[in-house]
């Protein structure tokens, strides 16, 4: 009796030490699963809802400020004149109690735009890091163009080269798809150095092939491999002496 | 020849003065346009899109600050806790450089709610200097949901009372409407001292009663005419008895 009772305690203590290294385990894979793919891709799409709310805020902005000035049309002036300049002689004399709120508007308008530039910034560092052949090969306009797009390196690694070739020119694919117009050569990439320098003719050749190693870029950085953009920019460089 | 020269100079002379006389009445009208109710209505209208922006970036603010601690849910218990404190065991440690971006959009998230709480005491001064037979008849709370459901005070002045009535019980309404379910009795004004004091079966006479006197209040504002909130109120009270 006592035997049995004891085994049961045993075996009781085994459960609870099993459930919570099962626990412990759990939480450790959740921790390993958030990797660095996953900082990127909240840093991008946060830029996008920055802009959306500044441009939000600056179309209040435009509209309660031109009770004040109506000549002012453009939000950027707005936010770079002191409210306390000679105004225009159209528009009401504001009292300092209406002043405020437009006051706190502009700063909050300003405090998003801040926002918005470090974070681009964040990503740069980011992506010297995690993304260290994409933006060898890119540069960092290009490289955080196409990972804004995407969304995260994860998606744009899945992406074919063709793809990646006309990321930023789906207006011009659909017109292609739809009317039979002639099909875009190049998106973003298009201001890229390898393409600009080379012949007007070569340019849709010089696109493919590049479109080729970010491609590869992308998949090496988004897998942990070697960092072998020097190499694909010295084949890509051979390839049209 | 001399004098008819200088008949022409003095035309000329005439025509400017005219003209300059003309642009400064126009820019004088246009000025005398902006009435208080614009800087209501613009008020009014920012606050919905504070609202907006600020969900916009508590969303990504969950999502982003649960790689760090997934346990956090609400938006508010992230702005309420400091980023250094303890955080649970599952989620991934955040270096310095990765926490800055998350501060700077918790920073953000703030200001747009401060933004809008000092709005908020923007409008109700407003309110109390324009408004004052609508805030004294409805309270400060009521008076500026009407304001913020309509828009400006010019709107709330047009509008009958049976629709004052029913304002903020739109869903009420369409249900009534579709499926011929009870109409809606009260909408904002439900919470109205007035209506709560008296017996259940008579609330809806006196939503009826309280409704035709707020929209005399918006109009006698809107078109600037005598305080007379306080007979209005005395009305009211004797009429239900």
């Amino acid at each position: 009796m006592e035997s049995k009772e004891e085994g049961k305690a045993v075996s009781q203590d085994h459960l609870r030490l099993l459930r919570e290294k099962n626990i412990s385990l759990t939480k450790e894979k959740i921790s390993q699963s958030i990797t660095e793919d996953n900082f990127i891709s909240q840093a991008i799409n946060s830029i996008h809802e920055y802009e959306k709310a500044s441009n939000l805020l600056g179309k209040r902005l435009r509209e309660w400020y031109g009770l004040y000035n109506p000549a002012f049309e453009n939000v950027d002036q707005i936010l770079n004149v002191q409210f306390s300049a000679k105004r225009g002689s159209m528009g009401r004399e504001l009292s300092d109690i209406d002043k405020a709120p437009v006051v706190e508007l502009i700063n909050a308008i300003r405090t998003l735009n801040e926002l918005k530039t470090s974070t681009r910034s964040y990503i740069e560092q980011l992506m010297k890091i995690y993304c260290p052949n994409l933006i060898e090969l890119a540069g960092p306009t290009i490289g955080a163009k196409l990972l804004e797009h995407t969304g995260s390196l994860k998606k744009l690694a899945m992406l074919p080269a063709s793809t990646i070739q006309i990321l930023g020119a789906e207006k011009a694919l659909f017109r292609h798809l739809k009317s039979g117009a002639k099909p875009p050569k190049y998106g973003f990439i298009h201001d890229h150095n390898f393409i600009q320098s080379g012949p007007r003719k070569e340019q849709g050749k010089r696109a493919r092939a590049l479109a080729d190693k970010l491609s590869l870029a992308a998949k090496l950085d988004f897998f942990k491999g070697e960092f072998l953009a020097p190499k694909l920019k010295k084949d890509l460089e051979a390839r049209f002496k």
